[in-house]
C-alpha cells in the first residue's frame, strides 16, 4: 500500500513531536528526557514551526547551514543532479565529484592534490589519521583537550571533551591542554605566555610520548564545540614548527570552522599556516546532502599512488552531496558570502557582543572571529565560575520564546548564524541576546 | 565568479575520467593503478557512459541500488524535500524522520520500538556497538572472520577481512569462524555438520574470551562481501541461544542483505530469528541519499530512557535521506519489489546459475537467495584453489567490454542486480557471464 504523501497531511506542532517521540532515538541524550522543537521550514536565517511561529536562526543548526537555509541555487543544482544521476559507485568517474574535488582544491593552499570524500565530519578525521599512521608508519595521534572530532571509534577517542571519556575503545591517543587563555591550564596571565606555554607544554607531551611514535597532531583551528577558542598569535606556527622538527604530519579539523565560517575559506588562512591534511564536512555544502573529507597535501597523495589506502565507504563521493558542493561553494563565491562572514561578523555582530559583554555582569568573555562567537558566561567575573545549568537551561527557554534559535554549549552561547546574516539580523538577534540576559541577571 | 553549470558541457568519458584522476582520491586503492569508467546516467538496471555505451548494472553499484536507477517516485520525493526543507538539525522534530523511522519499524519485528540514524552502515554498526557495550556494560564484541563492517574505528576493527589488519586501532575486538561449508574452517563434510561445529567452536570462543566480558556478537545475517556465504539452518538460532544463555547482545549487519535483497524486507526473516540491534543502510533508501542507522529493541530503547546515550552526528536523520527512505520503502511496497526479488532471485536467476554452474568447470560453486547470489569461481574442482586474480582482472574486463557491469570480490562473481530486476535482464546477463565464462575456461 501506497501511503498518503505525507507533506500533504494537515499538521501541528505536537503532531510532529509525538511522531518524533514514537519513532526516533536521539543523539547525546537520555530519551525520557527530550522537548524536540517542531520545525517545518526555513529561508535564509529563518525558520518556522508548523503553526507559524518564527525563529531567526543563530545556530546555523548545528554551526553547518553556512549558505543560509534553502539556498535556490543550491536546492537547483541538488534536483538537477537528482534527475540526472542521484547516486553511483565511487569506483566510478562522475562528474561532479570530479568538479566538487577541483573546486575545494582551487580553495586550499598550494601543495594540495586530491580530495578523499566521506559522508561527514567523523569519517573525515577517520579517514586524516589512517592516511597520517599509513604514510608515517607511526601509531599515536595527538589531540586537544577542548576539542571535538565526531562520534565514530577513532574521531571520539581523538575528542577531547568529557564525551570522550565513555567510548574510550581505540588506541594510540594522547591528549594534550590547548590555549585558552580565560581559563588557562598553564597559571599565564597574557596571550603571549599563554601561547609560549602551551608551546612547551606540547613539546614535553611530544618528549613524553615519543616522538618517533607520534603520527600525527590534530587540532582545530579554532576550537569550536569547545567554545570558540581563538589561538593566539604564534601558537599554530609553534605547533607546525614541532610537528616538523620531530617529523610528525599536522591535521587540521575544519569541519565547523572551515568553508566561510571565519570570514575565510579556511581558518587556517587566517593565520598563515599550513597544515597535511586537511578534514571538513558541514560548511563545504550547508549540510544539504550529508559530505565531508579530506583534503591531501602533494607529499601524501604522492605516497598513496604506489601503496594501498586501506579506507573506504559506499557514498565516498556521492553525486547528489557532490553537487551540493559545486553550487555551495560557486553560490558564495558569486555573492561573496564568505566576505559578508568577514564584514558582519568582524564588524556590527563583534561590536555588538562587546557591548552586551560591557553591559551584562554575567558575560565572562567574549571572543571570536567572522560568524563564529561565543559569550561566556559567568556566575561571578572574579571567580569567573561557569554560569550553573539551570540558569543557562532558563536562557535557552527564554531566547527560543523570544524568536531566536540559540546555539547553547556548556556555559556558553555561540552566536553562529549563517555567513549571509545581514546588519538587521544580526541587530535584531543581538537584541534577543540583550533581553534574555537582563532577565537571567 | 560564477562557474559555467558543468553539466552544459559537452564531456567525453576521457574528460571525465581526467578530472577524476587529477582531483578525486579513491577507496581501498593504489591511486596510481586506477582505471575508472565514467558513468553520465542511469535508469532501472541500466548505466550509461558519455559516448552512448549501455551497461545491465548486475552490482547495484555498492549493492545499494535495490529499487534500480533514477526511480522517479523516489527522485521526486527527494526534489519534494528539497524544496520542503533541505536540512535541519537532529536535536529539532522534523516530520521526514518521524515518517521513515515508523515505516521502518513497520517492518522490523515485534519488539523493536526507535531507530537511531546515520550516515551509512560504519556508522550504524559503531553506534550499535555502543549501545550494546552500554547496555550490558561489557566491553569486547565478537565478529565473524569473514565478514565488512565499514571503516570506521571499531567497525573496521570488528571486521573479519584482511582490510582489517592494516587498522587494528581498537580495542575490545574479537572474532570467530562462521559457517562456509565450501571452505569448512571445521575439517566438516555436511552442512549439518558445518553448523554443528561452528556454533561449537562459538561457544569455546566465548568461554575462552570470557562470556561475562562480552557485550554483543555482531554477525552479518547473510556475510555479503565475504562471499554471501548462507548460513546453514539451525546456526543462526544457534548463535541467538548461546547469546541468550551468557547474556550476550545479537546485533545483526543488515546493511548489504537488508531492505529486499533476500526477497524478504530483512535477512533474518528468512531464519525466523530476532536479534537485539539491526544496522541497515543502503536498500534503505537504495543510497539515493547517504543515511544508515540502527534499530534498537524495547528493552534498549527503555534503558536509554533515563541513561545517556554518547553517541551522535550532525546528520542524524537527515531530512533528504530521511525522505528518499519513505518514498523507497513505500514505492517497494507497492510495487512488491520484495517479491519480484524472490520470484526472480530463486528462480529464474538461480536456475540460470545452477546451469552455468553445471556447464563450467572454473564454477566451483553458486550459492544465494534472491538477487544475492555468487558464483565462486576455481582452477581446480578438486582443489577448489580460487581463481587466480589475473584471471579475474581478464574476466571484470571482459564482462565489461561485453556491456554488463560486475561485482566482482576475490574469486567470486557477485551477482547482484537491482531487485526490480526482469526475467529478460536476468537472461541477458547470465548469457553475458556465460560467454565471458567459456572465453576464460
Ligand atoms: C570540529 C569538528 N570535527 C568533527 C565533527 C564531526 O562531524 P560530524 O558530526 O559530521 O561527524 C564536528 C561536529 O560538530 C566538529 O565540530
Ligand atoms: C555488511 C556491511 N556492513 C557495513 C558496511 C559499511 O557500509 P558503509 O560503506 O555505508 O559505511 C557494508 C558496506 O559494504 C556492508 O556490506
Amino acid at each position: 500500500m501506497h501511503a498518503p504523501n505525507p507533506r500533504h497531511a494537515p499538521n501541528t506542532n505536537a503532531d510532529i513531536i509525538s511522531l518524533d517521540r514514537q519513532h526516533v532515538f536521539h543523539s547525546w541524550s537520555q530519551q525520557g528526557q527530550l522537548n524536540p522543537m517542531a520545525i517545518a521550514g526555513a529561508e535564509g536565517c529563518r525558520m518556522w514551526d508548523f503553526e507559524g511561529r518564527q525563529y531567526l536562526d543563530f545556530s546555523s543548526q548545528l554551526v553547518n547551514t553556512n549558505i543560509g537555509h534553502q539556498n535556490p541555487k543550491v536546492i537547483a543544482a541538488i534536483k538537477a543532479q537528482a534527475e540526472t544521476l542521484v547516486t553511483v559507485a565511487p569506483a566510478h568517474a562522475n562528474q561532479a565529484r570530479g568538479e566538487a574535488a577541483k573546486r575545494i582544491l582551487a580553495r586550499a593552499p598550494a601543495g594540495f592534490s586530491k580530495v578523499f570524500f566521506t559522508n561527514a565530519g567523523a569519517d573525515a578525521n577517520e579517514n586524516a589519521i589512517r592516511m597520517a599512521r599509513s604514510f608515517t608508519g607511526r601509531d599515536k595521534i595527538l589531540s586537544a583537550y577542548r576539542s571535538y572530532h565526531g562520534n565514530t571509534g577513532a574521531a571520539i577517542v581523538a575528542t577531547g571533551d568529557p564525551r570522550r571519556v565513555p567510548n574510550e575503545f581505540a588506541r594510540g591517543h594522547a591528549h594534550f591542554f590547548n590555549p585558552y587563555l580565560y581559563r588557562s591550564d598553564f597559571w599565564a596571565s597574557h596571550e603571549e605566555e599563554e601561547c609560549q606555554r602551551a608551546l612547551q607544554h606540547l613539546r614535553r607531551v611530544i618528549e613524553c610520548e615519543g616522538p618517533e611514535a607520534i603520527a600525527a597532531i590534530l587540532l582545530e583551528t579554532i576550537p569550536g564545540t569547545a567554545g570558540i577558542l581563538i589561538p593566539p598569535q604564534g601558537y599554530l606556527d609553534g605547533v607546525r614548527a614541532l610537528a616538523d622538527e620531530f617529523g610528525i604530519l599536522l591535521i587540521f579539523d575544519e569541519v565547523m570552522a572551515g568553508f566561510g565560517r571565519t570570514g575565510s575559506w579556511f581558518a587556517f588562512d587566517l593565520f598563515n599556516v599550513k597544515p597535511d591534511l586537511i578534514t571538513f564536512a558541514k560548511g563545504v555544502n550547508s549540510g544539504y546532502v550529508p559530505a565531508g573529507g579530506v583534503i591531501v597535501s602533494e607529499a601524501i597523495s604522492h605516497y598513496f599512488d604506489d601503496h594501498m589506502f586501506y579506507g573506504g565507504l559506499t557514498y565516498s563521493g556521492h553525486p547528489l552531496a557532490m553537487a551540493a558542493i559545486v553550487a555551495t561553494l560557486d553560490t558564495m563565491e558569486a555573492h561573496n558570502i564568505v566576505d559578508n562572514a568577514a564584514t558582519i561578523g568582524n564588524g556590527v555582530l563583534a561590536t555588538g557582543l562587546q557591548h552586551i559583554s560591557q553591559k551584562h555582569a554575567i558575560v565572562g568573555e567574549t571572543r571570536g572571529v567572522g560568524v563564529f562567537h561565543a559569550l561566556e558566561l559567568v556566575e561571578d567575573r572574579q571567580t569567573r565560575t561557569p554560569l550553573a545549568a539551570d540558569k543557562m537551561n532558563q536562557l535557552k527557554a527564554s531566547l527560543i520564546s523570544k524568536g531566536l534559535l540559540p546555539f547553547i554549549a556548556a556555559n556558553r552561547i555561540h552566536v553562529v548564524p549563517p555567513c549571509i546574516v545581514t546588519e538587521a539580523e544580526v541587530q535584531e538577534g543581538l537584541s534577543l541576546i540583550d533581553q534574555a540576559l537582563g532577565e537571567i541577571a
